[in-house]
């Protein structure tokens, strides 16, 4: 194509109101534009992204074996009644009435459509497994929309629904999804990790977010340096240390530690490192009998809340004790607890078990222990996993130490169970001929966010730098001085139209305009493979070649260029 | 693709609600499925045909030179306001507000979005014209909706808008889309003609619709039997009859004509032919001087009101005088007037005024005349065409004659003018550096519709029967017993291997049914190519083949087999 036929709208500056960077990109480059408050017009640079993205999520879908359906993006209110959730769901399910006064929402998502469509069409387990994906346009009603179309209100998914006779068979095509994503994102070209995730308010069991990993993503991940393994880190399990805990050598000795509250206070006071010092803190218990517990964790450590309130003992969900509940109960603030002499329940995180001769609060105002030890002045009543991991813990996986890295979430897979099909009397007949409820799971991706990602991970001060696959344009020709050299516009032309001709998709800069602003603009949309024209290069049959990534520009020679230039893209 | 991989949602029964062909099939072949009223989930079978549709019309489109884009869904009322729609446009226009109170609609048509996405990125002569279309999902609050996705609520467009410096150019484009659209529905392999139609309350000038030509059409299509002339029936030209008007030669004579009023009475009470009677009608006039004129066609011909209300005597809207002003105006009832001594304008339709010796209400209750003429009896104050077209008329383009079809109208182009441009202050700087309201056009094809269309326009009493490019399957295989013999078996697949590998899309019967159920099937599916393989055919070295046109089957050798359906299906 040439940028006469195209709608180039890059902008030199920074929209004030873009402030991660794959949104100031996308409008930069001319990919998007804000319509309101979260609603966005794709331009045709942007629509060309999204359609590679689109397709390729479309071809590994099918290849899996789902079928492609599509549901309306207005949904009846009935259905929404019946599964429980119109109650559930806050005020970013957008509803409304239509002329009739018949209550209808925008499709946030499509358990109650495609539970609805299964329930009438699926009757026997013959027809199962059997998995429906779409991808279509959805509506959130944010109330804060931002980042661009990362969050918007208008959005694109491919979300699919598997339903199941049993549990195993579940399991089946929800690893045959896992396997799906795995080649959708390797194929996309983006650096991404499938992560152990938490099933949330949806329900069910066994689930996946795939992350993209960039440093301005809003979920920390943690992963092993020598498998697979990856995680949220507030899901990734702390390990035991190995080994067995130091004997005791010190004394326990009450000191003074005047003003000082929090860990590096009582570090700086003593002038002992924080992993040498126990952190305790006082939450409120899950029973009668203990309506006030004492959690301990290393001083280098962050205490673990969705652990912790997964615990018998600690109230769900995770509330610390107040102020007058740690003086009632420790008789001090909460800068000054600590276990030795407390009459509550104590559990212990596993690293913090296996300290000796530590620093702890003495449950008196401005004073601490040192030289404490479990079992000699403490007591344990369970030790468990309370703590967040940190880079270095040895990865739970057995293989490796945890590394953590930022993540944006694109992907989800989710075992639903029950959850949908019971609520909406989904059953199908099975072998013996009993009415049996389906067992469901649900696979999405954000298909305009997949874009939005694939930015926040490969840009530079330039510009995008498109992952090959999803490129709007593999090569751009920047002809020097076209408009007064027929040699340099002729070379190009010829060019343009044996690429072309050989399925490439190229984009020439056929503008009137100055090299540097070609340049700009080229190195701003992110096309990946750049070729200059110019007389001097023809006058030694060279082009010059540069990779969006390249430093420098190299000149190539004219003769077999196209064949050098396939086995570079290759 | 195999049966045991694909929802085969096939039944039976006619569905009761379901009042036209398309409608009917749509459902028993399992392409759609009802949601809600006017909302319908896409089954895995019909979204195969829609994504060959959308494919055709976005190759056409791109070819054309527009520019693919994406736009929400859901579009702020302010534009709405600005362009000066929000009050004009019914209750279909759906509205509601966000949670922050702002008001939204779905979007059932984009000229307000992108007049302002083009007011805002076009700045200058020099990117015109500029052409965008996007394929995407629309919403129609229809008060009654019905045909199933013919005249659904939500619904599929392709939509492009063009924009430009002056007529010349718009005009241009137009062309470009009127051959892009001729393309389109000639590759979709559909019997269609383009008809030129009324700007009707879009406004603006230069308008064509494209009609799928269908017995169930809602729209009659007057057309040229010896050129490519065709235009709605309202808005065809009746031409003036060839040569002079015959010589009176009857005298004028008043005849009882008891209880006959309309034209079949007075036909049979007189025994004359109804093209020998001239029919009066009193409408309400343009003018307080002529608050009432008449209106003479001939018997057998029909008004057009359209036409009437565009003279300047008539009144806009149309409307007929009432009983009490018939009275007061000829002195008796409807069914006996005349233009003979009639004190008001008579407007008479040319092929009327070409008659001789006519038979005319006298404006006595229950008399007419015989042997009337013009000039002579009555005078007419102006000639005009106000009839219908009717079959076997001289075509208006001078070339054959009128014939008549219905249509189903899948497409429309207009040439918008600057109706949008000029409410939304669209400008450019034109080559003087003087702004300049840019001209617009707007090109639509409702690409869900064309679905049902190609379906009411090919379809038999079995079921439907795809034109080849948008089959959902090219070719099917069903072979007989397969479950019994492993000959078949192996036969069947190496031909499905064969095929797919060829790139043929075939759809392998693989379910354990009997050979009527999988007929069935396949003919009220509409797979064009059906290929059945069996015992008794293996032995003669033989498959059996039968187009779904086809009356019979016939045995082809297998040897060579391919490349006769290649041949077949070229």
């Amino acid at each position: 194509m040439k940028t006469s036929n195209l709608l180039i709208a890059t902008t030199r500056e920074t929209p004030a109101d873009a402030v991660v960077i794959s949104h100031q990109l996308m409008l930069r480059a001319g990919l998007i534009r804000s319509l309101a408050g979260g609603l966005y017009n794709w331009l045709p640079l942007g629509v060309r992204v999204l359609r590679k993205v689109e397709q390729i999520v479309r071809e590994e879908m099918n290849r899996s074996g789902a079928q492609e359906v599509l549901m309306p993006v207005v949904q009846p209110l009935e259905l929404w009644q019946e599964s429980g959730r119109l109650q559930d769901y806050g005020p970013e399910l957008l509803r409304f009435e239509d002329r009739h006064q018949r209550g209808f929402a925008l499709g946030p998502t499509h358990e109650e459509i495609i539970t609805d469509l299964v329930r009438n069409e699926i009757r026997s387990y013959k027809q199962l497994p059997i998995n429906f994906y779409q991808i279509q346009t959805k509506f959130r009603d944010e109330i804060r929309p931002r980042f661009g179309v990362m969050r918007s209100r208008e959005f694109i998914m491919k979300d699919a629904y598997s339903f199941h006779l049993d549990r195993d068979s579940l399991q089946q095509t929800y690893d045959e999804m896992y396997d799906a994503y795995n080649r959708i994102f390797s194929r996309i070209g983006l650096d991404f990790r499938p992560v152990q995730a938490d099933t949330g308010s949806i329900g069910g069991d066994g689930s996946h977010e795939f992350h993209v990993l960039a440093d301005s993503g809003e979920d920390d991940i943690a992963f092993s340096t020598e498998s697979d393994f990856a995680a949220n880190v507030e899901l990734a399990e702390a390990l035991a240390p190995r080994g067995e805990r130091p004997a005791a050598t010190a004394e326990l000795t009450k000191v003074d530690t005047p003003k000082a509250f929090s860990i590096e206070e009582v570090s700086n006071c003593l002038q002992v490192k924080a992993k040498t010092i126990a952190k305790t803190l006082l939450v409120k218990g899950a029973t009668e009998d203990a309506p006030i517990v004492a959690l301990v964790i290393r001083g280098d450590h962050t205490l673990n809340e969705i652990k912790a309130e997964k615990l018998d003992l600690v109230a769900e969900p995770f509330e610390l004790a107040s102020d007058e509940e740690i003086k009632a109960t420790a008789g001090c603030g909460a800068g000054s607890i600590g276990p030795v002499g407390l009459n509550i329940p104590v559990i212990v995180d596993r690293t913090a078990a296996n300290m000796a001769d530590f620093v702890c609060g003495a449950n008196i105002e401005q004073v601490h222990y040192t030289g404490a030890n479990w079992d000699r002045d403490a007591k344990a009543t369970l030790i468990a996993d309370i703590r967040n991991v940190v880079k270095g813990d040895p990865s739970p996986c057995g293989k490796g130490k945890i590394e953590i890295r930022r993540g944006i979430e694109v992907g989800h897979i989710f075992q639903l169970g029950n959850k949908y099909s019971k609520a909406l009397n989904a059953n199908v007949q099975n072998e013996n001929s009993r009415s049996q409820v389906l067992e469901m799971g649900c696979y999405g991706i954000g298909v305009t966010r997949v874009v939005a990602a694939a930015i926040e991970q490969n840009h530079d001060d330039k510009g995008i730098i498109w992952p090959e696959a999803i490129a709007p344009f593999s090569v751009c020709i920047v002809p020097m001085q076209m408009h007064k050299s027929p040699r340099v516009k002729e070379a190009a032309e010829a060019l343009y139209n044996e690429l072309t001709t050989a399925g490439i998709e190229v984009l020439f800069d056929d503008r009137q305009e100055r090299p540097g602003v070609m340049f700009n603009d080229m190195e701003l949309m992110g096309i990946p493979h750049r070729i200059v024209i110019g007389e001097r290069g023809l006058d030694k049959g060279e082009f010059e070649y540069k990779h969006r990534r390249d430093e420098k520009p190299q000149d190539i020679a004219q003769e077999g260029f196209i064949d050098w230039l396939k086995a570079k893209m290759a």
